[in-house]
C-alpha cells in the first residue's frame, strides 16, 4: 500500500530543504533543472501531486476556512480569529487554525497540510522569517492552483490577493501628533526591525509626523527591537534594552511604541527609573489588547481593530468562494468576470487613556 | 459525482440536530430505533462512514495532532498550545487547532472535521456546554474508532483516556491558607458555575481550607459567575456583579478568585470603591497569565502551568501513537499489552506578588 507522502518527507529523503522541494514542485526558476527533475521524479514515484489542491476543490467544498497565523500567544491574532469565526459561523463555515511559529518552513508545511483537501481557502498573516527571506512562492503556487487567499495585517505587494490592513501609517501619524500636541519635546520610537511591514509603516508614520511638525528626527531616539529569535526570557531582554535606551536618552518625554508589549514594558521601565507617567513621560501604544486596558496607568493606544479585520477577511474570502461556486455552475464561464482583488484599509483612531495628558 | 457529506448536512436534510445524527451513527441507545435507522440509511446512501477515522488511521499516519479548545482569546489555552507545539515539533509532529467556542455542536463538528483523515489523535479541553449536558458520546465514539484522545484541564471521569490536570483542589487550598495566614478574617470566593470541573474543584479547595482552619464557610461570601453566555460587554457585567457583591459584604478583606480575569476585575472594583490592595483587601488568583504579571499591583496567583500541561499532553499522545505503531508492525499483537490510561497531575504553587501582604 502506498502511503501519502508530504513535502517534509520528500525533503528528508532527498536531503534538501522543504522550501527547495516546494519550489521545485512549482517549477521555480530558482532551483536548478537537475534538482527540479530529481524532486519531481521522486514526487511522481510516491504519488505526490503538487496540484491536489485544485483537484480537491473541484470535487467538494469543505465549507472550512484555514487560518494560518504566526503566533498563538498574541491577543491581536486571537481577536482576528474571533472576528473570522463570527462571520464564518454566521455564513455556515467552520474554521481551522494552523501556526507558522514565525517560521518559513513551518508556514509551507502548514499550508500543504491544510490545503490538502481540508479547507476551501486561506486567511493568513505572513511569518517574520518569510518576510525576511522575501520568498512568497508558496502563496502564489497555492493561488495558482485555484485556492483563494486573504492576507491580513502582514501583507506584501508581491502576492496578488485580497488584503485587509489597518492604516498603520496614519495611525502612527495620529499617535505622534498627539504627543506633539501634548507638548512632548523629545519623542522616542520603539519599533521592530524593518522587514516586518507593519513596523516599517508605523516607523514611517512617526518620521512623517515629526517632519510635518517641523521637528528633526533623531536616530538616537529610535529603538529597533530584534524579536525574530524565540528567546525564553524575551520580556527581560526587552526591558533591559529599553532601560539602556532610556538611560542613554534622559531627555525622552514621549514614547510611541508599535505594539502593546513594547508600550507596557516602556511604562514599567520608566517607573523603575523613577519617572511618573504621564507627568514625566507620555506613552502611546498600537493595539487594542487586554494589557492596555488593565495596565496601570492604562495605556493610550492606536486602535488596531483585530476583530473587525477578521470579520472583513472572512467576508472577502467567503464572497470569493461563493462567487466561484456560482460561476462553476454556469455552462459558459468568462474568467474575465472574476472580481478584482480588494484591499480593505481599516481606519484607526486614538483611544485615550491614562498614559497621556 | 458523489460529494462527501458531513454530520451537519445530514442533520439539515433530516431536520434533526447534529448531536442526534452523531449519536445515531454511534448506535447510542438514547436515540429511538426509528430515527437511528433513518439516519443510518441516509448516511449509507450518501456514503458517510462513521468509522472512516479507523480506516484512515490504518492507511496512513498524518504526523499531525489535532488540538480542540473552547476559546482562543484566552492566555491559558494559548500557553497550552505553545507547550504542545514545542514537544510536537521536537518529535516531528505538526499541530492544527479547532475551536469549539464552548458549544457542544461545534465540538462535534470540529471533531468530525479534524478526525476525518487530517490528524492522528486529539488533545482537547471540553466545552462548557458539553460539561453542562454531560454528554460525552462523541469522545467515546472517537476513541472506540481507534483515535486516541488526551484531555487537559477540563476533564471528566466518564471518558477513559489520558488526562493532564493541575492540582486544582490543592492549589485552592494553598491560596486560601495563605490568606488565612495573612490574617484575612472574611475570605470571599469568586468562582464559576459548578458544571465547570476546575471551578468546582477550586471551590471545594476553598471550603476545605476554611474548614480545616476552623472557619465556618459563609455562603454570602461566595460569588458564582455565570459566564456561559457570550455577551458583548462581558467585562462590564462582571465588574457590576463584583461591585454589588463587595458592597453587600463590606467585611471582605481577602479574595480568592478561580481565574485571572475575576481576580484582576476584583482588584479594579475594590480600587474604585476606595479600598487599597493589599492593605484593605488581599487578592489571589489562579493562573499564570500575562495580566497577573502586568497588573498594578501585580497579582499573587496559584500557578497554572499551561505550557507544562501542553508539553505533558503532547508527550502522552505521541507516546501512545508510537506505541500503537510499533504494535501494528508486529505479527502477533496482544491488545492486553496496551498501556493503561495515565492521569498526570501537575503540582501548583503560590507565586507571591504585590496583591497579598
Amino acid at each position: 500500500m502506498k502511503k501519502k507522502i508530504t513535502l517534509k518527507q520528500i525533503a528528508k529523503e532527498l536531503d534538501v530543504s522543504v522550501s527547495t522541494v516546494s519550489k521545485a514542485l512549482s517549477n521555480s526558476k530558482e532551483i536548478s533543472e537537475d534538482t527540479t527533475q530529481k524532486i519531481q521524479a521522486f514526487a511522481k514515484l510516491y504519488n505526490y501531486k503538487p496540484n491536489n489542491i485544485a483537484l480537491s476543490l473541484k470535487n467538494r467544498k469543505t465549507k472550512t476556512i484555514g487560518i494560518l497565523i504566526p503566533e498563538i500567544v498574541h491577543h491581536f491574532f486571537s481577536t482576528v480569529i474571533r472576528g473570522i469565526e463570527r462571520v464564518a459561523n454566521r455564513r455556515g463555515y467552520n474554521v481551522i487554525v494552523g501556526l507558522s511559529n514565525e517560521s518559513f518552513t513551518k508556514e509551507i508545511i502548514n499550508m500543504e497540510m491544510l490545503a490538502n483537501g481540508s479547507i476551501d481557502g486561506f486567511i493568513l498573516s505572513i511569518s517574520k522569517e518569510t518576510l525576511l527571506k522575501q520568498d512568497y512562492h508558496h502563496f502564489n503556487a497555492t493561488i495558482n492552483q485555484g485556492m483563494p487567499i486573504v492576507m491580513f495585517d502582514r501583507v506584501v505587494n508581491e502576492v496578488q490577493c485580497d488584503k485587509v490592513i489597518v492604516d498603520d501609517f496614519n495611525g502612527a501619524v495620529k499617535a505622534v501628533k498627539k504627543l506633539i500636541e501634548n507638548e512632548c519635546k523629545n519623542i522616542a520610537l520603539i519599533t521592530t526591525m524593518d522587514y516586518v511591514s507593519v513596523g516599517r509603516l508605523r516607523t514611517q508614520g512617526y518620521l512623517d509626523a515629526l517632519q510635518s511638525s517641523g521637528i528633526e528626527a533623531d536616530s538616537n531616539l529610535i529603538l529597533k527591537i530584534d524579536d525574530s529569535l524565540d528567546v525564553e526570557n524575551h520580556v527581560e531582554v526587552l526591558e533591559t534594552e529599553i532601560a539602556h535606551f532610556f538611560k542613554s536618552n534622559p531627555s525622552i518625554d514621549g514614547v510611541f511604541a508599535v505594539n502593546e508589549l513594547y508600550a507596557v514594558s516602556a511604562m514599567k521601565v520608566a517607573r523603575k527609573l523613577g519617572l511618573t507617567i504621564p507627568d514625566d513621560m507620555q506613552v502611546i501604544g498600537f493595539t487594542d489588547g487586554v494589557l492596555s486596558k488593565h495596565a496601570t496607568p492604562s495605556l493610550t493606544t492606536v486602535s488596531q481593530h483585530g476583530q473587525k479585520m477578521g470579520e472583513q477577511s472572512a467576508n472577502l474570502l467567503i464572497d470569493r468562494l461563493e462567487a466561484e461556486e456560482a460561476e462553476s455552475e454556469q455552462y459558459f464561464t468568462n474568467s474575465d468576470q472574476k472580481r478584482d482583488f480588494i484591499k480593505v484599509v481599516i481606519e484607526t483612531e486614538i483611544i485615550e487613556r491614562e498614559s497621556t495628558k
